[in-house]
């Protein structure tokens, strides 16, 4: 079994290719879940609502990655290790790499002590691979406001920590090459797709 | 202004010696707030309910460390520090020593790690003074069979669970002395309320 994380910023097409990549795992027969973060768990979308709305008082920066963590430390021990356990595939919507990115880099928490709480929430699990679906922030805000979909209170956010964001997950990619797959998410979803199997049989996690 | 914390187990008299206390210094025309955690903000209190519910998903024993951090992270920004800072006291019920005792102690996470994340979520504020009201297992059982209100899921624990409680919170008291008030909760509301007055005036906080 495979524990695989998509990461990037919003509009950057993981909904997609965890679609496209699920759909060739039952092909194959390859048992397997899709989930996010934060979510997951009935528990875990209640914490991801406090953290979200934009109509209530707003958690400060500390309290906003607790809850985070809170609610994957719930995700990881009633959803991702029980499905690691019965030799399941886990594709996931954001997980440890997202919070390095939005609450160090973008809320300036040391990345230091975000470390620390990922290890500490996660029980040290750690995903297989990492794929980063790269984009620029003009483009994901292009794209969003094409789906024309409510705004959440992190995407409310400014340009420049939507760029930080960005420039954290790149950094995160090019230091751990090996546990990181960086993809140009301006190509088309049946190219990113194709690439990401490439990939995969590369590893010799797919034939 | 001074930050007092009250600890110990359900039943053991918190609220009515915060009371008493919180009606001296308004004699005293000390300005003051009485809070309490979890909780003290909305979004505190929304967490709060997660935590402490039992019609619903279980937090498992990391998320409900993490649930109990994020609240304290929000109280502490939002509340307790800008209170501190208008030169007014704070009375609270509950801190992080009941972390150490109830997550610790209790859910058996090492220590170490409760000790971090009480002083990641509290920006290393610390209380000026612990006063801890110890009592029996047994007496804080009693006490709240007598009352009668509903019983929240940590009040649901074993007796062994609590028993670890109280030991937790009589051994901090005992490592700290200069931080701690460590005082019979089975005398009267009155004598533990004078008992309170004799050791702020002992520390010159109260004339």
């Amino acid at each position: 079994m495979k524990f695989i994380v998509f990461e990037g910023l919003d509009g950057s097409g993981k909904t997609t290719l965890i679609q496209k990549l699920s759909n060739h795992l039952d092909q194959c027969h390859i048992s397997h879940i899709c989930t996010r973060e934060p979510g997951g768990t009935e528990l875990a979308d209640e914490i991801r609502h406090l953290v979200l709305r934009t109509n209530a008082e707003t958690p400060c920066a500390r309290a906003e990655l607790l809850l985070y963590e809170a609610a994957r430390a719930q995700h990881v021990e009633h959803k991702i290790k029980p499905t690691l356990l019965k030799k399941q595939w886990v594709l996931c919507d954001r997980f440890s790499a997202s919070s390095i990115a939005f609450q160090s880099a973008g809320r300036k928490i040391s990345e230091h002590q975000v470390h620390w709480l990922n290890e500490f929430a996660t029980d040290q699990l750690h995903p297989d691979l990492n794929i980063l679906l790269d984009l620029t922030v003009e483009e994901s805000e292009r794209r969003r406001a094409q789906r024309g979909e409510e705004i959440d209170r992190i995407e409310k956010e400014t340009q420049d920590f939507h760029q930080r964001i960005r420039t954290s997950f790149r950094e995160q990619a090019q230091k751990n090459p090996s546990q990181w797959l960086q993809l140009d998410a301006c190509l088309s979803p049946d190219l990113l797709f194709s690439q990401t199997l490439e990939h995969l049989k590369a590893l010799q996690w797919l034939k």
